[in-house]
C-alpha cells in the first residue's frame, strides 16, 4: 500500500516527486497571512508610505522573491517557472479585543508548468510578514503572524481549492 | 528627529543599518509557531516516524537551513556566522474546539556577534512550517500556521526579551 | 576544427552551450558513488535509524538539494525544471580487505527538457556523500568517496548510456 | 548517553552543533580525489591549456565557489568567512592497469574561526571533479572520481591530521 | 490609466509581471560595456593570458554563471531556462585621449521562453566586468566601466533592437 | 618573481588570496554609477516616487542584497560579514548633450574584516543600475550605464583612497 505522503519513496525516504507523467497547465495559487502589532507600530508604517521609509515596498520585493527562491528553501520542492507574483497589503487599522492592529498580506502566484504553486504563494506571504517584522523590531518586538495558510488554487489535476479566509472559526 | 524604524535612511530609503560601534557579544534568540492540522494528518506524520517517512526530519533540515539563509531571503538582514541551531517540534493530538491537531516548532539560534538573531530564529520557525505544509498537502490543503513570533532573546544593548507564548489572549 | 570539448568557444574560452535547436525530450540518468568507513562509524549509523538519529535522512536531502543547485554550482550546466530526484541508500556492513565498511548511494534524476540529467544525477551523489561524512567525521575523519560515476542514461540525441557499476576493474 | 554523532539533538534529530564555546583558532585542512578518463580525454585537456579551452580554468573557479556554498549545500555546516582557498591540479598521463589516466585534486582551505574546515575542501574537491566532468563529458561519459578524502587537518581542539593520500591499501 | 511602468500593481507596488498569456518563442539579446584601465594593467591581464594567469577566463566563468543567476539577484525578473550564454572580450591597447586602456564586454543569451534575455545579457556583462575588476584591483583601483548597454534584442512580441554602440555621442 | 595580480597562485591558476595574516580593522568603500535615460523615463520615475511605483524603493533593496551576495557572484572574493550598507540616488533632470538626464548611483558599505568592500560597494550599484534598467526597459531600452567606479576606500593596509568623481576627463 502507498505511502499517501507521496514525498516519501518505497523505503520511506524523502524524494522529489516524480511529475514526468503530469500535464502542463496553468496554474495559479493564493495564500495569505496577517501580521499583528501595536497600533503604534502601523502607525509607524502608514506614516512612512505618505512620507519616508516605505516597509511595505521593501516587504513586496521580498515576498516576490520569496516566491522565487521557493524551491531553494523547501526541500522537496520543484524548480519552476513562474509567470507572475503579485502581493496585496491590507492595512487594519482598528484595534481588535487584544488592543492589536493588522496588516493583512495576499499572495497571487501564477505558473504554466506541472506542479502548482501552493508552496511559492505560501512561501511568499512567509517572507513578506517576516521583512515586515525585521523592519519594525526595534519598535515592536511582540508582532506575530498568524493565519498564514492558502485560499485558493486552480489548475492541475486536484481541481480548485477555495476557501473565504484561513482561521479556525 | 529620527525615524524611530532604524532601517530607513536620512532620504527615507532603507538601509542595512550601520553596525560598526555594536559590540560583539553572546547572543541568542528562541521563536515559536503552531501548523494547525487534521487529526488524520498529524496521525500520518506520526507513524512516519515509527515507520516510514518522517516528515519532520525533513522539516528539521529546512529550518537548520532557513536559519542560515535568512540574510538572503530578508532583504535588510546582516550576514551572520551562526553558532548553531536547534529546533523542536511538539506534536499535540489532543482535538481543539475546531476538531484540529496540531504540530508546535520552536527553533533557537546562537552567534556570537553584532547584531541579534531574532529573524534567523522566525525564519527558521517559518521554513520548518512551510516544509510540513509542502509535504503534507496531498492530504490537507487545510493547513494553516499561527502564532508565529518571537519569545525570547538575550544579548546585546537591548536586553533580554521573554514572553510564555505567542498569542493575543 | 572544432574543439571537440563543446563548452568552448571559438576563442577557447568558455561558453554555456547553445541548446536552442535539442529537442525537448524526456530524460533521466542515474549516478552511483560509495562511501567507506569504518565498521563502528556504520554501526552508529544504522543504529541511528532504528533509534535516535537518521544520517542517511538528512543525506537524503542534501542529495535532493543539490540536484536542484547544479546549475548554479557547475558553471557551464544548464538551469532545468526537474521532473524529479530520487536517491537510494545501501548499506554494506560486510568488511573488504581493507577493513572497511560502506554505504552505497544511487541518485536517479528525470527531466523533460533540452539537455540532460548527467550532471545533477553526480551532484547529487557528491552533496549526499558529503554529508554523511560530515555528519559522522566527528567518530572517523578517513571516510573516503570512491567511484562516482555515470551508471545510466537516456533520452537526447547521444542515446542511451548503461553500465553495471563504476570500476576500473 | 551522548550520541557520539555531534550532530543530533536529545531527540534525534538532526541541529547544527552549538560551537559557543569554542576558541577563534587558526584553522586549515587539505582535501585530494582524482579524476580517471581516458588518454585521449587527458589529451584533448592538457591540449586547451596550452591552445584554447582550458577546462581545469574553470574547474579552479568552481572548487573556490565550492569551498565558499559549503554551509549552503551541507545541510548541518556552519557558515564561515574563509580566509583562503587554493587548488592544485596534477596531470597524471601515465596509463594505469585499466588503460586510463587521471587528473589529482588537492584542494587547501584557511579560516580563522571556531570550526575546522575539512568540509569545504572536501566539497571544493568535489565540485572540481564535477566541473571536470561536466566540460568532458561529451568526449568521455565513463571518467569517474576515486579516493575524495581528507589528507590534513590542523588548528581546534582535535589536533593536527594527516595521511599520505587516500586509499584503502 | 495604466502605469506604462508594467513592473507596478493598480496599488503602485512592485509585481512581477503577470507572463501567462506571452507566446514561448526564440529569444535572444546581446549587451555590451568597456572596462577602462591604465596601459600597465592591460599588459599585465594580456600577458597572463599567454603565461600565467587568465583574468579574463575568470570573468568568462563570472559572467555566465552571472547571467543565470540573474532572476535571483534582479528582484522583478522572471526565472528563466537558458538556452545559451556566451562572452567575447576585445582587448583594445591602444591608449585613448585620457592615456587608458580598456576592455571591451560582449554577452549573447538565448532562451526559449515567454519573456527576453536582456537583463541576463546585461547582468552577464556587469558581472564579467566587476570580476575584472577584483581581479585586477590591487595593481589599478581607478579602473571603471562605461557604456553598459543592450545593443541587440530579437524574439517576442516587441520585436528587434539594434544599436551599432552603447554611448551618448 | 611574483605575480602582481595577487589572485594567481604559483602555477597562474586563480585563488582566493589567503588573508590569515591580515589585521580585522573597520573598512569602507564608496562606489558610484550613473544611469542615462531619455527626459521621459525620469519623469516617470519621478512621478512615480510621489504617486506610485517607485522605481528606486526596489533598486535600493536589489543594491544592498547585491552587496551581501558578493562573495557568490564574483568568483575570488572573500565572504564577509557586512556592517552596513546605504545607498543614495541623486536624480539629474536637467538634460545633458545628448538629450540624456540621468539617475547618479552612490552606494557606501562598511565591515569590521580582513579585506576591503570595494567589491560590495561596485557590486552594489550594478544591482542597483541593473534594477532601474529592469523596471524602465518597457519604456527606454536605450539606458545605459557610465562611471561605474570606486571614490573611496579607508581602512586596511593599502590606505586610503579618494577620487571626487569616475571619469576619464
Amino acid at each position: 500500500m502507498n505511502n499517501p505522503l507521496t514525498h516519501f519513496n518505497e523505503e520511506g525516504r524523502a524524494r522529489m516527486v516524480d511529475v514526468s507523467e503530469k500535464q502542463v497547465t496553468e496554474r495559479v495559487a493564493t495564500a495569505q497571512g496577517t501580521v499583528f502589532m501595536r497600533p503604534e507600530t502601523l502607525r509607524l508604517i502608514q506614516e512612512g508610505q505618505i512620507k519616508k521609509g516605505d516597509v511595505l515596498a521593501v516587504a513586496q520585493v521580498a515576498g516576490i522573491q520569496g516566491a522565487k527562491k521557493t524551491s531553494d528553501v523547501i526541500p522537496m520542492c520543484h524548480p519552476l517557472m513562474l509567470n507572475g507574483v503579485d502581493i496585496q497589503f491590507r492595512e487594519c487599522p482598528e484595534v481588535d479585543a487584544n488592543g492589536l492592529c493588522s496588516i493583512h498580506i495576499t499572495a497571487t502566484v501564477k505558473v504554466t508548468g506541472k506542479t502548482g504553486v501552493e508552496m511559492e504563494a505560501l512561501t511568499s506571504v512567509s517572507m513578506a510578514a517576516l521583512t515586515i517584522y525585521d523592519m519594525c523590531k526595534a519598535v515592536d518586538r511582540d508582532m506575530f503572524f498568524n493565519e498564514i495558510g492558502l485560499t485558493y488554487k486552480a489548475g492541475g489535476k486536484s481541481g480548485t481549492f477555495t476557501r473565504e479566509q484561513v482561521s479556525e472559526a
